[in-house]
């Protein structure tokens, strides 16, 4: 009997890992920023959670062939945020069944707490070919040693 | 007896309204497009589907002081979409509860019909000051007019 | 005696060939359209100019290892432009020099004519590993011929 | 007999002001920056010399009336950057002629010193409703002093 599954939900703690200001290229006319942008600090987010949390860039991670593609996200868009305004970006990341990998960010205002946006994204393992493949057995022991750490 | 609910989920017809082109600008260094560029081709539809299928422009909606912010988004990435592929962009539009617009997009290599990346998008309606209003009685009737036709 | 150097000023016509309509990811707060938006419209009038003047994708060059990376750009903002404006591109290009490659471009808006904006983009011949290349000689050859047909 | 001109040319010393990373979503296709997000870089140089070097934010200054639309920008694109390479910024802005602001900026490599990109951007005076105004004189006194500061 199987009781704890290799590949069990392992959920990191989150963890404010990341300010940024709004560009102004990043507002449009109606004075906030756009909506699409949400999606780039959710990278900036999971970059720096890797870097932080797993000691490893994602960009090393790439040069040893794994690759983590974008299959899906969610946003929800709770308040505003205008230019140079300061903004706390929160990540965390867990597996997701065998072969996923979720984020879920939540980003607010620095200064007041406010939330702008919050939201998840979850993603394949693949090479670099496009190619679909098991997570790295070292990737995995390495967040599960992550979600322990206090 | 209330038959008849003033803001019923009126569905219109999906409609492919629309072909773009990937720019390089659009493209990372996966080789396919970076996943944020989709809400914005997202927003493409929306403005064609909005010209053609309600005869409006969003610039003239926007002049008339109603403003829709973008409160909810969810994205499916199904397939790549290299540099100058060209695609093909279905978007269509309900109202969804008193106060909310939803967009439903599909986009596809416009060659072989292959799925690139589907979701939606809730907007709220907002006046320029960005608080919320209700839809206009008028283009609440437009869209039930749209939805009608063949 | 030198007449006809091999890769003298060769001047292509300018061409409109191109129209877009400035995208709402595109606006800035100041309510026309974010500076950067402009070197992503010069790619578009490129990328087109080579499809059509050249019967090339500029997608096919880089597959037979031909990359133009930009190596200078100059641009003059003359006049707005707005969300949904509909804008006109015209790109001519021209070998300068032994190995480079330089491009007009002008935006104006489709409606009045009024200018946009204006400039160029200079670039350099190389491999997919970044190293300079000559250029390969049936493109010289082709952007000749195109010169000369009216 | 005019011996100081009331807008010389008041050359502020370049400063290294800001650090930033190269985000996934900058990159393109051929695995280095795209070249249109130089400009956006700009724009960070900018918005942090001028909080840094006049103790103002550029938000502030729009919020008082004061715009600063660019209106002519040139860019040297000098070698590389891949995702997640940290950049030094750095910005020098100095009054050039009797309404303009010319900002000068050198974008290098962190670790290296190896040159990216380095160019320079001259901005209008405006209103807010877009119209030429001549620079507060506030701000050139402003400017002044920073240039004769150590």
């Amino acid at each position: 009997m199987q009781l704890t599954p290799p590949h069990k939900r392992v959920l990191s703690k989150p963890a404010n890992l990341l300010n940024l200001r709004v560009r102004y290229s990043e507002t449009d006319q109606m004075g906030t920023f756009y909506n699409s942008r949400a999606l780039e600090w959710f990278e900036c987010g999971r970059t720096e959670w890797m870097r932080h949390r797993l000691g490893l860039s994602y960009a090393a991670l790439e040069e040893q062939g794994v690759f983590l593609p974008l299959i899906e996200a969610h946003l929800q868009f709770r308040g505003g945020a205008r230019y140079d305004d300061l903004l706390a970006v929160s990540t965390s990341a867990d597996l997701a069944g065998r072969a996923r990998l979720r984020f879920d960010v939540q980003i607010n205002q620095q200064s007041t707490g406010d939330p702008v946006v919050s939201g998840y994204t979850i993603h394949a393992f693949t090479d670099a070919t496009h190619k679909p493949i098991r997570p790295p057995e070292w990737l995995v022991a390495l967040m599960a040693k992550t979600a322990e750490s206090p």
